[in-house]
């Protein structure tokens, strides 16, 4: 089999690199045969191609069984509202063209890394839920989008079909069947024409998993709730632009943003990723945080091969760094920080 | 002088009620003349007038110096994504036929109800910004919006000009200026185009304001940010909607939500209100937090009329309710629970 590796930007090849390590390491103890395809996308592929996501990358993404991929993203162009083309197209054009239109976000807690929630203990202590977030329509891509023509005005368009809301609902309920069988459907029907779209395709499909129970709230309230009772929660659907804002926002209330993995899923060929971003301010200093893009490979041992034991033989190993104490220094107890390819080393 | 009061739905009655004793207190102590016009609006306009801000509720708010606003919304239009007309939709006209661009929205904390805040202590404590949220444009008014002929498509319009950019970061930069000199500009200029006009317009008149320093950050790295280092912001200038969903994320984490008040400004009449909803579970049960809308009634003496002294006479007393825990059941101690018209009368 073989994995298309993607690093992207800042962070993202040192933290990939680790995960290579730990799935050689889990394909050898398995017997296993894993193939790797590297391909340049984001600001990387910009200094090369002048394409923040070339042709031979999606190439290759497709010819893969499985997309591992680092973050995106470079200060350089963030500040310059002119600049022709942003890394970030790149990661907008590989999820459209790979047709992954769903983002799975678990949020759930590490014994060993509660105490660096920002949360109270008691507030946080059990949080268990996922987001899926629709990530291949809305905002993100609606047209038109731009200027007129003196650039003193601009606009973009939110735009959803009922399919596309549909198959992301689908995704939710079924994954809530599978857990507490609990639905958030969040919106802001109360403002948005595209909401509302939401709200009664929900409603339509709710009465086929009628051992669900759907909730919906608007989109400023569950900001306030997820940090207020973010146990409250199991499964939660959404457009692209409030995932987008509300699985950060659920990153971090765990302590363990450094350790959150994501798939995104849709076609054939599964994507998976860290959930933090490309850190500049750490890219090549071997300092950053592994775990969430091991995590991620673990994940698509599972999701992509349906490859149970390997995923849990990753998980496990990850518990036992955590209790080690084998670490990065932002989960680090004071002057015990292990470098990346430290951690990476140890896993392997 | 004259207040328009309009309570709205849910709560506000109830709390607008109490913050009217308040206000007759202390105009009667400093020797003021003040009337009020009530008037409709929300769902409660609609049963009466079918309209959610009939002309007549316009025309007070015109008269009126400033206006005194308690909630809206009402959920049996919540879960109906057909309904003809929605309470909201007076609050959004409400807004934009007045004029009022700018809503600032506070966070800081009070020290005792710090214990309430979901947030440890130590993340919390001394937490002291503003937002200033861009009120009357954006996707909440963008044309086009609606359906497809079939309904199997919704779409929303996101537009903005310089020109409301401008006026309303002039008036972040301004407050800047009067704080910790600290700005920064809430956008998702890595995707959107409306938010890369954002970034420019403030780019373009940072220059006019050089003692304050700019920051420019993406809304889904605030929405992280603004729960793990809530004292790194100062003032925080944002779109509509990335507004509405911040300032409903950063009203809990002061363990102070039903205290904060708000101020909608940019026209002649300005207005306040809470930043609370309706809450309608508690509508009717003389059970809702009043502080809010007292503290807004004692930001619109401020705001509106300059009454510097008065308003710092209703703040002093509220920090006395909460010393001597005359509060309602949200935030006291158990057992110790008063009702909303107790506290209403004891303030007074
Ligand atoms: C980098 C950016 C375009 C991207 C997004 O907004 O989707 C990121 O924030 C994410 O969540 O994967
Ligand atoms: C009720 C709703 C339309 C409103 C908004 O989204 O602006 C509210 O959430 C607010 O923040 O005042």
């Amino acid at each position: 089999i073989t994995i298309a590796l993607l690093p992207g930007d800042g962070i993202g090849p040192e933290v990939v690199a680790q995960a290579v390590k730990v799935v050689d390491a889990v394909a050898k103890k398995f017997g296993h045969e894993i193939s790797y395809q590297e391909a340049l996308v984001g600001a990387a592929a910009i200094d090369v191609h002048g394409d923040p996501y070339p042709e031979e990358t999606h190439r290759i993404c497709q010819a893969a069984d499985a997309v591992l991929f680092g973050a995106i993203g470079d200060p350089k162009y963030d500040n310059n509202p002119k600049a022709k083309v942003r890394p970030e197209e790149g990661l907008l054009r590989m999820r459209k063209s790979l047709g992954l239109f769903a983002n799975v976000r678990p949020t759930f807690t590490f014994p060993s890394l509660i105490h660096k929630s920002p949360l109270k203990l008691e507030r946080v202590e059990g949080t268990d839920f996922v987001f899926f977030r629709e990530l291949t329509s809305g905002i993100y891509f609606g047209e038109p989008r731009g200027r007129n023509e003196q650039g003193t005005k601009a606009f973009d368009t939110n735009v959803y079909t009922k399919e596309e809301i549909a198959r992301l609902a689908r995704m939710g309920f079924e994954a809530a069947q599978k857990r507490r069988k609990h639905l958030t459907c969040v919106d802001k029907a109360n403002v948005l024409a595209t909401s509302r779209l939401w709200r009664e395709t929900v409603q339509e499909l709710a009465p086929e998993y009628p051992d669900v129970e759907v909730a919906y709230e608007f989109v400023d309230a569950v900001a306030m709730r997820l940090i207020q009772w973010p146990k409250a929660y199991d499964v939660l659907i959404t457009e692209n632009l409030f995932g987008d804002i509300l699985t950060d926002e659920a990153s971090v209330i765990s302590g363990s943003m450094g350790l959150m993995p994501s798939a995104s899923l849709g076609a054939e060929v599964k994507l998976f990723e860290p959930i933090h971003g490309s850190y500049p301010q750490a890219a090549g200093k071997n300092i950053a945080n592994p775990l969430a893009t091991v995590l991620s490979a673990a994940m698509l041992l599972e999701y992509a091969f349906g490859a149970m034991e390997e995923a849990e033989a990753i998980k496990a190993v990850v518990n036992k760094s955590l209790e080690a104490g084998v670490v990065t220094e932002d989960i680090a107890d004071q002057g015990q920080a292990h470098s990346t390819s430290a951690v990476g080393d140890w896993l392997a």
